[in-house]
C-alpha cells in the first residue's frame, strides 16, 4: 500500500526563503513564522500520513454506495471527516467572524496540498464546502451569513455546486432546471444535476446545495440564470434543521476514479431554494467559487503527482533489476536498485522537477490571492486571473503525465491495484476534467484572460520575468542554467502572443487552434520563473552557509533538469501555434 | 457502450495503394489481391462489430474469476472464442501444415488490428497461442511440432509464455525456477510465475504453457536458462489428454484494465516439461516469441486508440455544446455540435493523424516480416529488429496519449464508466507495460539494436528517406507539406545518433540517459516518412481521377496535421538527447 510523507521541508523553503512571507507586507502573513507554519504543516503531514492516507486504498476499493436514499461513505471516512472538523481543518483560512481561523490562503493552500495528496477523494468533502463558504460569503446576505457559515466552516455541514444538467455541461446556457417564485420570497427548484461531486454523504448533518437555475423574467442563455442555496433539510428559525427538503439523489457514478467520493446525481421536485446574490446574475456567483475549485483542482494534479512520486521513488530505491552501466553498485546483492538506470532517472527527474516547480507556482499564485483579499491589490488580481486556468490547465496535465511515469517505474506492479500506483492515475485523471475541462481553460486563457485591462495583466507578467533577469543578470551562477533559458521560453510566450494579435484578431480560430499549446507554453514559462526564483534563494542559502547544503544543492539540480528538459518544450508549442487554424480546421466535418 | 467499425478502406488503401503488395515480389502476395483482402477484413470486420465489441464492457465489468483451482472468463466468452476458432482466424497466417492457412504476416496484422481494436482482453487469449505456436514452430522439434501445432492452430489448445517471476521481471537473470532432468529425458519443474496473461481459462481444452526455467550445468544469468514446454494436461502417445500436470493457477491479479484477460500467477510443483530449443539457449528462443508479442503490443497501442477515436469522434458529432466562433452552424438547435470548436477539432486530428499514421508503420513492418519469412531477406530482417522497440514503445505510448485524448473530448462523461472511454484508457495502459517496459524498448534500440551489424540498419532507413525525399523532389504538391518536414526530422534522427557515437561511447549513460527520447524521435521520423508515403499515393489517385477524392483529400490533410503538428517535436527530442546524461545523472541516489 502506497504511502505519503508531507514535504514540508520544501514548503517551508518557498515560505521563508522563496516567498519569504514574513517581509511580505501582506495583513496577516506576520503570524506566518517559520515555527508556527512548520508546526501547522507538521501536524497536517502526521494526519494525512496516518488517518487519511491510509483510507485512500479503503476508498478506491469500497467507494460510495446509495441505499433507499441513504450515501454511505467508505469505512474510516466518518471517524476520519470529525477529526478534521474538530481540528479546524476546514476553516483554517475561513473568516473567524464564522468560527474560521483567518489564517492567510497561501497556508490553506500548502494544508491542502497535504490532504489532496494523502487521500484526494476524501479531501473533496471538505473542499466542497470550502467553495460553497467562499460563495456564501462574497454573495450571501448577512442573514444567509448567518444561517450556514458557522456551521459549514465547522463542517458539521457540508456544501456542493450544481451546475451540470444531462444535456449541458460546459455550455451552462442551456441549463434547464427551473425556479419559481413563492410568496414567501422563496424559490421552487426543479431539476436534475449530475456530476455533483461530494453531492452527498454521510458525514455531515445537513448539505447546502448551490444550485444554479432559470427564474422567470431573465434572459436567454446564461444572463437567464440565478444562484440558489438548497438544503437538505431546511433549517428552523433557532438554526436547528427543519423538514426534509425536496431534493434527492438519484444515483451514484461509477467513475474511473475518486470513488471514495460520491459524485450524484441530483434530484430537484420542487425544492425549496433562495436566492443567493442578485437575480439573472447567478453566473457572476457562481465564478466566484468556480475560480477558488478551479486553482484547487490545479492544486490536486501536482498534489497527486506528489504522492505517486514518493512512491515511485521508494520502489525504484527498493526494486533490484539489472546492474548499472558503468559498474555494479550493489555488489553484494543479486542486482543494482533501480534508480541506478538512467532511464528509470530520467522519469524520476521529470517528475520531481515538475512537482517542486508546480508547488512554488500554486503558491506563488496563493499568496496573490491573499495580496488581492488582504490588501486589495487589483494588479494581483488581474495576474491571479490570467493564472487561474494555466495553473489548471497546466499544473493538471502534467500532474497526469507524472502519475503515469510514476506507475511506470513499478512496470507490470504498477498496473496491480494492490500497488495503488493506478489509483494515482485514475483519480489524478479527473483533475484534467472537472470545474471546466482543460479546453476549456484554454479557451478562458486566450479568448478571455489575454485581453483582459487591455492585455495589461501578461504584460505585466512580462515584465516580471523581465525585471528578474536584469536584476539577477550578474548572478553568474543563476545565468547560464537558468536566466538564459528563461529568457529563451518568455520570448517564445512573447511570439506566441505576437503571433495571436497579428492573425487571431481577425480569423479567431487562428488562436483558438494554439489555445492549448498556448496555456502548455504559458505554464512552463511560469515554472521556469519559479525555477529561476528558487535557484537564487537556494544559491543565495549556499552562499551564507546556511546549513543543509544537500537539500539546496539538489534543489539546483532538480532545477537544472527542469530547465535543461523540460522548459525548451516552450520552442514546440509556439511552432504548432504557428500552423495556425490550417491543419486543425482545414478537414471538412463530414471527412473526418 | 462503445461501437467499432473496421476501417478496412483505409487498410486497402495501405495494401493496395501505399504497400502495393500485388506487385511487391514476396511469395504469397500474389494471393491478395484486393478483392479478397476486402472480403477478410470485411468479415473480420463484422465479427469485430457484432461479437467482440459488445463483449468488450462485459469484460471489463465481470473480469475473471478464479474457483477451486478453475478460471471463467466473463459471459460470452466462450461462445466468441469458438466462433473465432471455427472461422480459423487464429491459424490465418500460420504454417498449413498443422492446419494453418498460411496468408502472409501482413493480413494477420491487418486482422489483428481489427480484433484488437474490438476487444483487447479476448483477443490477448488468441494471441498468446498465436505467439506460443510461432516458438515451438522456430525452435521445437518435429514430433514437438506434431504434438502441439494442430491443435494450438485450431484453439483447440491455447498457449502461454512464463518469463517474470515475483522478484524478476526484465532481469531474467535473476530467474529461480528450476528444471530438474529425469530419466525419460523429461524435466521437472519448479517455481511461480506472475503476470502470465492468458495464464488459464475455460475456453480451450488444453493449455501449452512456454516456461523459462533454470536447469543444472548452466552458467549464471540468462545463460543458464532454458525453455520448456510445460502443458496443463500432458499428452497421451495418441493425442488424447492425458493426466493433470502440477501446474496450477495461484491468483488472479486485481488490474487497471484488461479485466477479461485472466492474468495468473502460476505455481510450478514439480511439472513435467519438456525442453523446448538448445539446452541453456532458452532465451534465445523466448526472443522469437517476444519480437511477435513485441509488433503485436505496438498494435495493441493504436488499435485501442482507433477504437476510442471511433467513438470520440460520433461523441464530438453529436454532442451540442456552445456555439461555433464565426457564427452558429447548427442554428435551429440549441447549440452546434463539440466538433465545430478548434479545440476539440485538435484533439481529434491528434489523434486520426497519429492512428492512420501508425497502421502505415505497422503494415510496413509486417511486410518486412514477410520479407524476412519469406525471402530470407536479410535487410528486411535488420530494418525490423531495428524498428521492433519503436514500434512497440512509440506506438504504445502516444496510443495510450491517444486514448486520453479521446476520453478528454467527452468532458465528464468520459470518466464515467458507462461510457466505455476509461476502459480504452485503461486497457491501453498496459500495453507501455508489458513485453519489456517502454524503457527498455529504448534501451534495447539505443544499447542494442542501433549498433546492430556495425549500424548497417539504421543506415539503410536514412537511406531509405533520403531516397524517397531525392525521387519525389519534382512532386511540388508533396514537396512543401509533406518532404521538407520529413527532411527535418530525418537530420534530427541523424544528429541524434551523432550525438551518441561522439558522447555515448565513452560515457555510455550519456546515450542512455537520451534513449527513450530518442525512441520517439526514431518513431516520430517513422511515422513521417509513412505520412510521406501515404500523400504520395493518395495525391497519385488524385491526379488519376480514381475516384473517391473525398478520401484522398482527406488523407492529405489529415497527413498535413501530422507534417504540421506532431513531426516538429523532433526538434525537442534532440535538443532533450544533447543535454546529455548531466541533467539526469547529477543528483545523487541519496538526494532524492
Amino acid at each position: 500500500m502506497p504511502s505519503y510523507t508531507a514535504p514540508t521541508r520544501d514548503m517551508q523553503f518557498l515560505l521563508h526563503e522563496v516567498l519569504d512571507v514574513s517581509s511580505a507586507g501582506i495583513p496577516g502573513y506576520d503570524e506566518l513564522e517559520a515555527d508556527f507554519t512548520g508546526a501547522v504543516l507538521d501536524e497536517a503531514g502526521k494526519i494525512a500520513s496516518e488517518v487519511l492516507a491510509p483510507l485512500n486504498e479503503v476508498g478506491d476499493r469500497e467507494g460510495c454506495t446509495l441505499e433507499n436514499g441513504i450515501v454511505r461513505t467508505p469505512a474510516g471516512f466518518k471517524a476520519a471527516y470529525e477529526q478534521m472538523c474538530a481540528g479546524g481543518w476546514l476553516g483554517l483560512d475561513l473568516d473567524p467572524a464564522h468560527g474560521g481561523q483567518g489564517m492567510p490562503y497561501l497556508l490553506g493552500t500548502a494544508v491542502g496540498e497535504i490532504f489532496v495528496s494523502a487521500n484526494m477523494a476524501f479531501q473533496m468533502y471538505l473542499g466542497l464546502t470550502h467553495g460553497a463558504c467562499s460563495a456564501i460569503h462574497a454573495h450571501g446576505s448577512a442573514e444567509q451569513k448567518a444561517v450556514y457559515l458557522a456551521k459549514m466552516t465547522a463542517g458539521t455541514w457540508s456544501g456542493t455546486m450544481n451546475l451540470t444538467e444531462p444535456h449541458c455541461g460546459t455550455d451552462l446556457g442551456q441549463i434547464r432546471t427551473r425556479a419559481e417564485p413563492q410568496d414567501d420570497g422563496s424559490y421552487k427548484i426543479t431539476g436534475t444535476k449530475i456530476f455533483i461531486s461530494a453531492g452527498d454523504q454521510d458525514l455531515s448533518e445537513n448539505v447546502i446545495h448551490l444550485v444554479l437555475a432559470r427564474a422567470p423574467g431573465g434572459g436567454p442563455g446564461t444572463r437567464g440564470i440565478s444562484l440558489f442555496i438548497v438544503p437538505k433539510f431546511l433549517v428552523n428559525e433557532d438554526g436547528s434543521l427543519g423538514e426534509r427538503n425536496a431534493v434527492s439523489v438519484g444515483n451514484i457514478e461509477e467513475k474511473m476514479g475518486i470513488h471514495g467520493n460520491a459524485t450524484c446525481v441530483m434530484n430537484y421536485d420542487g425544492a425549496t431554494g433562495f436566492l443567493i446574490g442578485d437575480l439573472h446574475k447567478g453566473m457572476r456567483a457562481m465564478f466566484t467559487m468556480m475560480n477558488e475549485a478551479r486553482i484547487g483542482v490545479g492544486l490536486q494534479g501536482y498534489a497527486q503527482a506528489e504522492a505517486a512520486y514518493q512512491n515511485a521513488l521508494a520502489y525504484a530505491r527498493e526494486r533490484l533489476q539489472g546492474r548499472a552501466v558503468g559498474g555494479a553498485q550493489n555488489p553484494d546483492g543479486p542486482a543494482d536498485p533501480l534508480i541506478v538506470h538512467p532511464d528509470v532517472r530520467r522519469m524520476l527527474m521529470e517528475q520531481k522537477s515538475f512537482v517542486e516547480g508546480a508547488r512554488a507556482f500554486a503558491f506563488w499564485g496563493a499568496e496573490l490571492i491573499d495580496r488581492h483579499m488582504r490588501m486589495g491589490d487589483e494588479d494581483a488580481h488581474g495576474l491571479i486571473s490570467l493564472m487561474t486556468p494555466v495553473i489548471k490547465g497546466f499544473l493538471t496535465d502534467k500532474g497526469f503525465e507524472s502519475t503515469v511515469l510514476a506507475q511506470q517505474v513499478l512496470g507490470g506492479h504498477g498496473y496491480i491495484e494492490e500497488q495503488g500506483m493506478s489509483q494515482f492515475v485514475r483519480d489524478a485523471r479527473i483533475t484534467q476534467i472537472y470545474e471546466g475541462a482543460n479546453g476549456i481553460q484554454a479557451l478562458d486563457l486566450v479568448g478571455r484572460k489575454l485581453g483582459l485591462d487591455g492585455g495589461r495583466h501578461v504584460m505585466a507578467f512580462f515584465e516580471m520575468v523581465k525585471d528578474f533577469i536584469k536584476e539577477n543578470n550578474d548572478n553568474e551562477a543563476l545565468n547560464a542554467d537558468f536566466l538564459t533559458p528563461l529568457k529563451a521560453a518568455s520570448k517564445d510566450l512573447q511570439a506566441a502572443g505576437m503571433y495571436f494579435m497579428q492573425h487571431g484578431m481577425k480569423t479567431p480560430e487562428n488562436a483558438l487552434s494554439g489555445a492549448y499549446d498556448f496555456m502548455h507554453l504559458f505554464g512552463h514559462t511560469c515554472l521556469g520563473l519559479m525555477w529561476a526564483r528558487m535557484a537564487k534563494s537556494a544559491l543565495a542559502a549556499l552562499e551564507a552557509g546556511r546549513g543543509d547544503a544537500a537539500f539546496y544543492e539538489a534543489k539546483l539540480a532538480t532545477g537544472r533538469y527542469y530547465m535543461a528538459r523540460q522548459l525548451p518544450a516552450t520552442t514546440l508549442h509556439l511552432r504548432r501555434i504557428e500552423t495556425g487554424a490550417a491543419p486543425v480546421m482545414s478537414l471538412a466535418e463530414d471527412a473526418f
